[in-house]
């Protein structure tokens, strides 16, 4: 082969014979303000990893961190879900392991929510006041950086690869 | 061939005799969070997923999962429209759908609502108690995290393909 | 021509002779909730969509759907504006058109609007009850919703294409 | 020169001895509203364009347009500052002047303000009907649109282009 | 060489045996308004830069730029942690580091905060009229424009590089 260049194949071409597909990763997150909002320093705090996408590929990917507890219906290889998440709550280690697989992160997206969470929903009050006392202060805070952010990953399929 | 390199081309060469274009898929989407706000994983929950673009490239990918009974003006295959939507929920694989007929998600945005929704609208307020007990805490919630989200996708004209 | 290989140049060669440049769309935006926010399909709904860029640059791409009107100083072919904008709401027709032209969508950004519009100035009151009743409840949610999109195009000078 | 293929290089090619490096422009914008929320068109609005970076890098795109009045230190080719803003407000002009020095557009992103600005600190009130009323319910729409915007741009240093 | 082309590969080709992975930047950021929301120009203002990611690669990266004082278990290459952050505040400085090392910029987002933070948690008050006097309107004004911002960057493994 005189000329098999592959450049911006932005895999690692370690995968073989997997299809191709779509994986959103998403999760509500903040930052940790600690017990009186006086934490030096305020580190990112997730939520739950959400994965969605086609079972089949979402089970390639993630193996035994992915947890499907709450994905009632087991069969269907084609089909797909939003009830799937993972057992750990590294960002970082998730996109590591579909970079391993040949996925590319295409895109991201965040939006902040808006308003405050309920502290005691049976009390029937959401004034700011609930909130802001030395006691609390750092809950309040980390409900002002609450924000929900999606990456989105794509992996080409591989009778793509063969052709070139 | 001495040097058919097609590096980056993001496509699965599985399409032919097609034109380009952009579609826009679109969705106002939230969090489950159960009747009490106590539900223990919050899954991706999503309102209809909105198709805009040219209509004869929306039919030609999405086909039979193509709501078109509010786009009132069925003539055209040049008319652009953003009254179409899919039958289905599933994000991913709308996505899957359009990548497998050569499009390429080039962007992504998300923005965040503001304030709440009324829950009665003939009762005439919006005060936070009215969310905020124990049978509506979920509702509530699901209001605080609502954000409208755009994917935007992109197939390239297919006499660029030949060119090269 | 040995070598002729242009991958990844995403434009569809039909430009010569133009040269290269940013321009971005912009619109404020948010979904058509009908009357008393009855709408079965809340589809998107769209301001006016908003040209910026090199003067002489926008007029090439989108010619007569580009009003100008607003755009006071007709003279200078190098100057910048913000102060354009096309006469038809299809904002798909407006990417196709600038892909059409060699332009690539490199970047888009998303943010909500915050508080609500005014309904009636003149007496002076925002609250929010003044919008929730059954006939304007559709005009609250819009409110909502609001957002501000921009989507940002690049095409590269044409001396690069002669180059390879 | 049998292969000088150099495909995805999304710059001009135009430079020659500088280094590579991160540039980021931020504004905080919003929409010309009009004296009584009454203009036709809202066009884009921008505060100053905001310069952040490696001075030496910013001071070679930017030249005499680069206002350094507020960047008190000026020694250290290799310090880096977040204290310089353009002459001019013109976003795609700065973007521009990025693409011809073989800048690269790699990011944005988009952020709402949140609350409402204060009309007059003196007097202690941030209440929404302080903006309501005939003569400014033009400020207040401002103000519920006010949006903070980065672009983020690259270059690669030049010993890749070098290279190829 | 006959055919070395490298296209696309947006790296500066320095490293060498280092593994791939992703590193995420994070940072709540505002603009500068001054004692009384009267600066001239309101320049960018960073909280510290958060890094997260693998440990060994985030070390590797950032040397001795990188606090790790918060990260209490220092065992474990392998391991992932969100509890780094940097000693400086210069984010295209560590853009830049990251970039010499072969990463790339794959994505940004950004969100908004909601509502407003504490000036004093002990006082049980958030009413806007708190911060709103000549005193401390600048105080205000940064609260307004509070978001987080996240960048994503990611380097290839090197046996990707050695293939081509």
């Amino acid at each position: 082969m005189v000329n098999g260049t592959t450049p911006n194949v932005e895999t690692n071409g370690s995968f073989s014979g997997e299809t191709g597909g779509f994986i959103t990763l998403g999760y509500r997150g903040t930052f940790a303000f600690g017990r009186d909002g006086q934490a030096d320093v305020k580190f990112r705090k997730l939520h739950r990893i959400l994965v969605c996408g086609r079972v089949q590929l979402c089970r390639e990917i993630f193996g035994d961190t992915l947890n499907e507890s709450r994905d009632p219906d087991r069969e269907g290889a084609e089909r797909y879900t939003s009830r799937l998440y993972l057992k750990h709550q590294c960002l970082e280690k998730a996109c590591d392991n579909l970079a391993e697989k040949g996925f590319k992160l295409v895109a991201t997206c965040s939006s902040g929510a808006n308003g405050l969470a309920t502290p005691n929903p049976a009390q029937g009050s959401n004034a700011p006041s609930d909130y802001m006392n030395p006691r609390n202060s750092g809950d309040y805070e980390e409900q002002r950086w609450a924000h929900y952010t999606e990456y989105v990953f794509y992996r080409e399929p591989q009778f793509f690869h063969m052709n070139i």
